[in-house]
C-alpha cells in the first residue's frame, strides 16, 4: 500500500481526495491545506494539517494547487529526497524544488466544484524524473482510473494546449450560442441535445468525418446570411476565422 | 391520422423516414427520391417514387433536401393549395413556391449517416404561413419528439447561427485537438472523456459558470507558453482570438 500526503484544497484537490479516499491501494494519511474548511466534508479533521512542520512521512507527496503556487509549496516542504509530484498539465517537472525526487500526475479532465466525475475513464498522464519512481505513479493512477500512460513533458504540453481547444474554447462557443439565444428570446435548452450529440459523434467518428455545416459545404450564401445576421463584432470575427479554418482544413485533406 | 409524402433521400430525409415510419400518428404514404437506392433499406419499394407526376394526395408534403434544392423541388410539385413544409434551419418560408400553403419543420440536430439519433429529445422548430396549418405541424412533431415549439423566422435564423457555433465550430475545435495530438504522437482517445464532460457540464451549469482554463484565469504566463508552443499560424490565430473573446466576455459580466 502506498502512503500519500496530498497538498491542496481547491477543485482538483477535492476531487482527488474523494477518489483516493475510496481507494484500497492508497493510504491518504494527510491533507495539507491552507484553507481546511473547504475540505472538512471530505476527510477526517485529524488528517488535515495547515502547518508544514507537521507533515508526515509518506511514499508520495501530491501537490494539487494552482500552477503559480506549485513552486512555492514544493520549496516549503521540510524534507529532501522524497517523491513529490504535481497535478498540472502545463507545468514541467522542473517547477518542483530539486531537493526532492520529482514527478507529474496529471488527470486530463475539467473539474467543477460539487459535480462528481467518474475517474475510471479519465486519462492520467504520468512522468517521473527517476525511473524507479514511475511504478509508484502507476500504482496511484491504476487505483483510480483505467486509463494512464507515460507522457513526456513535451507531449503533456501538447495535450494541455489540445485540451484548451476541446474544452475551454469549446465551452466559450457554448457561451456564444447561449448569448445568441438570449438575444433572440430563445431558451438555451434548445441547443443542449445538439451539444451532447456533437460531443458523442466524435467518440466513434473522427472529427473530420463528423464535420457538417455551411463552411464544410462551402455554402457561401448561408455563410453571408449568418454574417449579416451577427451584429456583435467579436461574434462576427470568430465566425469568419472559424469558417476560414474549416474551409482551409478541408483543402489540406 | 396525418398522411405524409416526404421528398428527399439524403441524410436528414433518411432519419425522418425512419422516425415517421415508426409513428402511429403519421401515415408516410410515399417518398419522392431522385436516388431511390439510398432509401430502399428504409421503406417498401412500392412507396418510393421518382416521378413528380406520380405524387399522391396527402395532408402534408415534407421537403427534406439540401437548402439550395428546396426552391426547385417545391416549384416542381404538380398541385396547388396543399400544405408543403421544408426542414431547413437557414431558409425562410418564402423559399417555397407560393402556389402551396407553406411551413417549416426544422429538427435542431446534427445528423450523420448510419448513426441513429434519439428523436425524442430533439427540439423541432415549427412555423406555418397559415395558422390553420400549425396543428398539423404540431401533430407531426409530437409523434417523434417531446420538444417542439413555434419559432419565428428570425428566431430560427438566430438558432441556426447559434447551432453553427455549438456544433460545426465546436467540431472543428475537436479537429484541431486531434491534429495537435497527431502531431505529437498522442492518441485522440485521450481527449474523448474531456470532450464528453465539457458537453455534459453545460447540461446543468450555464456556460459562464462552467468556463475554466488559462483565459478565464487571465493566466498570461500559460497563454504565452501555449502561443509559443503552437507553430501553426491558423491554430495560433484561433487561440489568440478565442482567448481574447473569453477575457472580454468576462469583463461584460
Amino acid at each position: 500500500m502506498i502512503s500519500m500526503v496530498l497538498l491542496g484544497s481547491g477543485n482538483v484537490a477535492q476531487h482527488l481526495i474523494t477518489a483516493f479516499s475510496n481507494s484500497s491501494a492508497i493510504d491518504l494519511i494527510q491533507v495539507v491545506a491552507r484553507n481546511p474548511k473547504s475540505i472538512q466534508h471530505l476527510i477526517a479533521s485529524n488528517k488535515i494539517c495547515s502547518d508544514y512542520r507537521e507533515i508526515k512521512k509518506a511514499d508520495v507527496y501530491l501537490i494539487a494547487v494552482s500552477d503559480n503556487a506549485i513552486a512555492e509549496v514544493s520549496s516549503h516542504l521540510p524534507f529532501e529526497n522524497r517523491f513529490v509530484a504535481h497535478t498540472s498539465g502545463s507545468m514541467g517537472l522542473e517547477i518542483l524544488d530539486a531537493k526532492n525526487r520529482r514527478g507529474v500526475f496529471y488527470p486530463l479532465q475539467t473539474f467543477t466544484k460539487n459535480k462528481a466525475v467518474n475517474f475510471k475513464e479519465i486519462p492520467i498522464c504520468l512522468e517521473s524524473e527517476q525511473p524507479t519512481d514511475y511504478p509508484t505513479l502507476e500504482q496511484m493512477a491504476k487505483t483510480i482510473s483505467d486509463v494512464y500512460q507515460l507522457i513526456s513533458a513535451e507531449q503533456r504540453k501538447a495535450l494541455h494546449v489540445a485540451a484548451v481547444f476541446v474544452c475551454n474554447f469549446v465551452n466559450h462557443l457554448y457561451q456564444i450560442g447561449a448569448d445568441i439565444c438570449e438575444d433572440n428570446n430563445l431558451s438555451f435548452e434548445l441547443l443542449k441535445p445538439l451539444i451532447v450529440e456533437t460531443a458523442q459523434k466524435v467518440q466513434t467518428l473522427a472529427p473530420t468525418a463528423a464535420q457538417t455545416g455551411p463552411a464544410k459545404r462551402k455554402d457561401t450564401q448561408t455563410i453571408n446570411n449568418h454574417l449579416r445576421f451577427l451584429s456583435d463584432d467579436n461574434q462576427k470575427e470568430l465566425y469568419q476565422l472559424l469558417t476560414k479554418s474549416i474551409i482551409d482544413h478541408g483543402k489540406k485533406l
